[in-house]
């Protein structure tokens, strides 16, 4: 039943083609001019001063030297404009992946060791190396198995965690935890150690951002100002706050008084690195590559669809997986850790007016140029200030709410995400994510193998048929008419023999069942032996089974078996004609059947 | 929209009654009269004479001395017959549990070692222990995740398996493998210290078996005799021919040219004994003995399923849980090892005339007054018989014939056959049950992920809308009816959203868009999500978004959500009613739609 359409268009789908990436930016750098390049460059200004300080604070919460978050924010930025689909996605280090990078190197080498960094650079490699093969085998739909409710649970439990980890820098003390519980008793062990010119300063930061965060904006529009010089003044709040500190820590010589400085960041190009070629290390490392590149691309596609829409674009998710995977492989060999398009940044770049991925190349020279000759001023920024930075950054990833909405909408879902999110508490990033899986996946099967079967009669004056135990419908003795609600596969297949031998040994009368497959959507192996087997017990209890509304791709596949050619019953094309075959009597009848007694959900 | 009766049924299911099992003994006992007793001994003297070499033959399977396997036809097959749903299965010893338990236990101690058989007692206690868990908790429906191509494929390779492992008991070496080509080339390495004599015996023994199994009842037949002794006559092939080899290695004293016999069985009771109370064992054995309740269980089920079809009757999964957990324990106690209910043995008992468990007591009787009497008889049985009468048993399991079904139904179905079956023969029983149930499961999750979703129109003269690609339609170009053949979840929840945006792309004249949702099953927090996305983008593209025939399951919950709230468009009852509000004009027009330019399966 092809059309040559369809045929010609699975050929086209097939072929060697498929596996070269294209090069979106042949498509905007032919048609690129002034007001673009305007529009660019202003965003790329406001992304780069946002991006300063997120680079140190993110190279720092994932165990690495301040540099390694420049280094992050150079390479990859221009290859994602070279391949990435997105017309505003700013990539570069995020909070998220930071933290998993922290968690899986820190396995395998203590912070701040020299054996540290290069383990980052291998994880960068690997994860781009896994990121590219998804792509170019079209395999983004993996990235699909993680349900809206486990990437909240997950985004909520790492923010917490990301959070909780920083207390200990605006504390001025040390201390560990592999998950958030530890992480608390650490600190309150450590209390008493507490630095609290430190403290003080980085909780001022705190509160400071914060009120810049929600207050700054509407009070400069209150004063006068325009809405996009207060937004961008709003914008430029962290800017101010590492201004102060590091003038003051200079000025009032804070570090002397025990406060942790950044210190000096190396000057210069990042340098040309390779990763480690242990192959020990590469299977210890694969899980969390793994882990991160989905997580990656998830954020990454996720921000990158939300704002493309807004301006009716379309992204291309293997082209994305190509991207991010060149990014990454970009990182690693210019010595920065894993990459991906962060969400607050791409926000930014968006409303600033960013209008191609040439934003990003600006804002790779921004911070090539802050790498060459603005690290000297950083010198005597506070780790306390950047801590505050990032804390104000992912307090606002935590969202509770979730738990509430899922809890009215679906159990099924509020187990995941409560699942997710206190397992990545308790048990880190890597297993909480599994687990999230896991989970997810386990409730999706269990609901699948007990399937709704409704009883179903005629909805009077229409052709349409609906649950006997929810609408006034009409029905014979002599017909059952059983819609299954579910796609008929291993799992669910013996229950519905169980179901079919119920209804009919509560229905004496009965001489034909009649399935309504309009929502079976598929029939595998197993459950066409179970039909089989319904149709001879049937058979021998002196009852036709029928079938109706069986759909196109179902039916191609009956006529392959011998099924249909020993079914006693017929196949109808609605369900309407199989009971104005087997009783017309239903048509015309008055009586209707009273509400009965079987589950209606 | 719940009735009385839903709340009542519903109440009715829970409560702390369901934990207690029930006793269907005290159901068939109650009415217990001569006649079933006459067809129940003869059936129990028929099985007795089929499971004596059986039980022998599967305990040395399973690498144990050939009285556990009696111990293991005694106490099971009593437990069996108080707590068993079915009336006909036949407990004991099975092939395939029996090499189950073969690669299990020799992960722990050598074959023929003293610390064996502990080891074996213990995964039956584990194993019994599970099942009556998983009984009296329901969760008997974890059984459905074995699909029947798992199944198949597993007992092929199994049967396999189970042949190549006694081709060196018929040589006369020794010979170990983990896997079918391991176990070959051990044979092929061992094949010059063939015992030719013990070979010659083997072989002559398998061949008779084969003949007596094909040919001796319809030759019988031809000679005159009734069918019902024809058919006692060649059941008792095995018999003969373990009489005749066991009299000509007594009298021609075979023993003393090097051929391998049974040898002394102790005679009397079994003894109580207890399994381990090692926890490290438990740990170790907790997995394998997981596989082997769940595979017994199936096969159990299975036959007894049925079996209890063919007259009518019903069984309880499970209350057979119940009955095989206990049936298990008491194995254990007794010195015994896994079992469960025989395919063949069950068959047997059927057709022999069984009308209730009581035939069981009776079989355990007998085995009881073998154990007690006939072992000394047994002493010169050469091994290699008991061998032959394993590999004409499971040869009968090898079904190659599902490769070439399942290729021809449906390719995932294959590929679970053909997985299973692979990695059963290259990585041994337990891993490749895993991978089966892995890859079976991965499909149908890889298959969900991409729903088949159709642009339909309304079949002329019917109130019915099928696939405009397959039908000759009437459709609008101001209306776009997209049927949704797949429930909602997160795993398809974007690429519903890819197919609306690129649908909608191509229509330009489009200001409805109907989703049908008859074949939707539910929708989950991630597609709720993802529907709210479909309805902004298309309300910004000034197109109204329409459900219809929403199911009642579904539509509870969605009514607690916001996105109705939301909705611009409607929920109709049905999809004609959605047309005939929206474009009138579709239902007098004479206009058809061509077959169009989507694939259609």
């Amino acid at each position: 039943m092809q059309t040559p359409a369809v045929r010609a268009a699975r050929a086209a789908r097939g072929g060697w083609r498929r596996l070269l990436p294209s090069l979106p930016v042949l498509d905007w750098g032919r048609r690129y001019d002034r007001a673009t390049f305007a529009g660019d460059a202003v965003a790329a200004l406001i992304v780069t001063i946002m991006l300063i300080p997120q680079s140190l604070a993110y190279a720092l919460l994932a165990g690495l030297p301040p540099e390694a978050g420049l280094y992050a924010s150079v390479a990859p930025l221009l290859l994602y404009a070279v391949f990435g689909s997105s017309r505003v996605l700013a990539v570069g280090p995020v909070a998220v992946v930071s933290l998993m990078t922290a968690a899986a190197v820190g396995e395998h080498a203590p912070p701040g060791s020299a054996a540290y960094w290069p383990v980052a650079i291998t994880l960068a490699f690997l994860s781009g190396t896994m990121l590219l093969a998804m792509g170019l085998l079209r395999l983004g739909f993996i990235a699909n198995f993680l349900s809206h409710p486990v990437i909240s649970g997950f985004i909520t439990a790492s923010g917490l965690l990301i959070a909780a980890s920083q207390l200990k820098t605006l504390m001025g003390v040390q201390a560990q935890g592999h998950n958030f519980v530890d992480l608390l008793l650490a600190l309150a062990r450590q209390a008493a150690q507490t630095h609290w010119l430190t403290l003080t300063v980085g909780m001022l930061a705190t509160a400071f951002l914060f009120w810049v965060r929600k207050r700054l904006k509407p009070l400069l529009i209150a004063w006068g100002l325009g809405p996009r010089l207060a937004d961008f003044l709003a914008k430029a709040g962290p800017v101010a706050v590492i201004a102060v500190t590091t003038g003051l820590a200079w000025g009032l010589d804070w570090p002397s008084q025990g406060m942790k400085i950044v210190g000096a960041i190396p000057q210069g190009l990042p340098a040309f690195k390779l990763p480690s070629w242990d192959l020990a290390l590469w299977r210890d490392l694969a899980m969390p590559a793994l882990l991160i590149s989905v997580v990656g691309f998830v954020e990454s596609v996720s921000v990158g669809q939300t704002l493309a829409a807004k301006r009716r674009q379309r992204i291309a998710p293997d082209q994305e997986l190509v991207a991010l995977g060149a990014s990454n492989l970009s990182a690693a060999f210019t010595g920065g850790f894993p990459v991906t398009g962060g969400f607050a940044r791409s926000v930014v770049n968006f409303d600033a007016g960013a209008q191609t991925p040439a934003a990003g190349v600006f804002t790779a020279a921004g911070i090539l140029l802050a790498t060459l000759f603005l690290t000297p001023a950083l010198y005597f920024l506070p780790q306390a200030t950047l801590a505050a930075t990032i804390i104000v950054a992912v307090l606002s990833l935590v969202d509770f709410g979730i738990l509430r909405r899922t809890w009215a909408y679906s159990k099924p879902d509020f187990a995941a995400v409560a699942a997710t999110l206190l397992a990545t508490l308790a048990l880190g990033v890597e297993t909480g994510l599994l687990v999230g899986v896991g989970v997810s996946l386990a409730l999706y099967l269990w609901r699948t193998s007990r399937p709704h079967i409704a009883t179903v009669g005629l909805v009077p004056g229409t052709e349409h048929f609906r649950n006997v135990l929810r609408h006034a419908v009409r029905t014979s003795p002599a017909l059952l008419s059983l819609r299954v609600d579910e796609s008929l596969y291993f799992a669910n297949a013996r229950s519905l023999e169980d179901h079919v031998n119920d209804a009919v040994a509560a229905q004496p009368a009965l001489r034909h069942v009649v399935l309504q497959c309009s929502a079976v959507n598929a029939i595998d192996a197993s459950a066409l032996e179970s039909l089989e087997a319904i149709e001879h017990r049937l058979r021998d209890a002196g009852i036709t089974l029928h079938l109706s509304e069986v759909k196109g791709p179902v039916m191609d596949r009956l006529r392959r078996t011998d099924f249909l050619r020993q079914l006693g019953g017929q196949v109808f094309l609605t369900h309407y004609q199989a009971v104005a075959a087997l009783t017309p009597e239903v048509l015309s009848e008055p009586a209707m059947r009273p509400a009965g007694s079987r589950p209606c959900d």
